[in-house]
């Protein structure tokens, strides 16, 4: 859960990112960005700012944006309902990011958010550079960090279904809830 | 029919536009833009540079480039093998840009290329501001043409088989001939 304070102040931080990196992002679409704490309470260590530019249903483009060293919660992209499943490719944009994928470990430059070893399973690091890019097939389990800069980059995917995501943390609710603020 | 040469200096004018609107293209995917003179021969006054960041079976992002007062021509995307047809998003994001739907006649800020009104059909205009999308589907005509400055956007499609997408003017292949230099 968050507050509407803090929505809006990471909303704007995320569109000063977004614009550092050279994207462009209307004054009046940065309400649109979805900050998203995956119900942990705990934004800049796990969550994800998204602006989405396009979700039809059959694809979707977004930006997406970690703060310094935020992390994405290890997750996959079911197949639902006679859908496939979500293909999702990634191209790295700005700032230091890294993945985590199917492999031998290799983290080194990364780091296990702190006491959750057994809900980030996945621990073959690549080190990820501007223009470089990944696609995930349904099902592929990935999670991804940012280093000290933060991190900007396009998510680029068929029909995003997020509330149908897995997730290897058991806490975690995808849906983030805003409360008022105290 | 272009040159290797004309080929050449076109990807490196498109992609100095490319990262004047601040969007992101390596040094070694220059090389990768697509030059499209829809086989007429004169790229500078119909044509579109492309450059394809992601085209799976299942959906395309592209950064679209249109150089100073150069026009797509008029086209559309049919269904094809079972397939819906593709379904595209365009947003703009810098420059001068203005497209063409169906509607009543408000041409006024572009202009038909000149000796082939009959291949121009619409001649609804809508001018584009950065931000502003438009989203076609299968079978929805449209041409898109850029003012002084070009123009550069976003393309966001479900599968590209530009191969087969469907020209007013018959005069057009779509896939553009290459031609050792004389």
């Amino acid at each position: 859960m968050i507050t509407e304070t803090e929505k809006r102040d990471a909303q704007l931080k995320a569109a000063q990112m977004i614009r550092a990196a050279g994207l462009m992002i209307r004054d009046d679409e940065i309400e649109t960005i979805e900050v998203v704490d995956f119900g942990l309470g705990n934004l800049e260590t796990e969550g994800v700012e998204v602006f989405t530019m396009v979700n039809t249903d059959r694809l979707a483009a977004k930006i997406l944006v970690l703060f310094p060293n935020q992390t994405e919660p290890e997750h996959w992209h079911p197949q639902v309902e006679g859908d496939p499943g979500k293909q999702e490719t990634v191209r790295h944009i700005w700032g230091d990011l890294r993945f985590y994928v199917e492999g031998p470990e290799t983290l080194s430059r990364g780091f296990v958010v702190a006491g959750k070893e057994d809900v980030y399973t996945l621990r073959h690091e690549i080190d990820m550079s501007p223009g470089d890019q990944l696609t995930f097939e349904p099902y592929e389990k990935h999670w991804f960090q940012a280093g000290a800069s933060g991190a900007v980059l396009y998510s680029f995917s068929t029909t995003v279904r997020d509330g149908l995501d897995g997730f290897t943390d058991p806490e975690i609710q995808r849906i983030t809830l805003v409360n008022k603020d105290e």
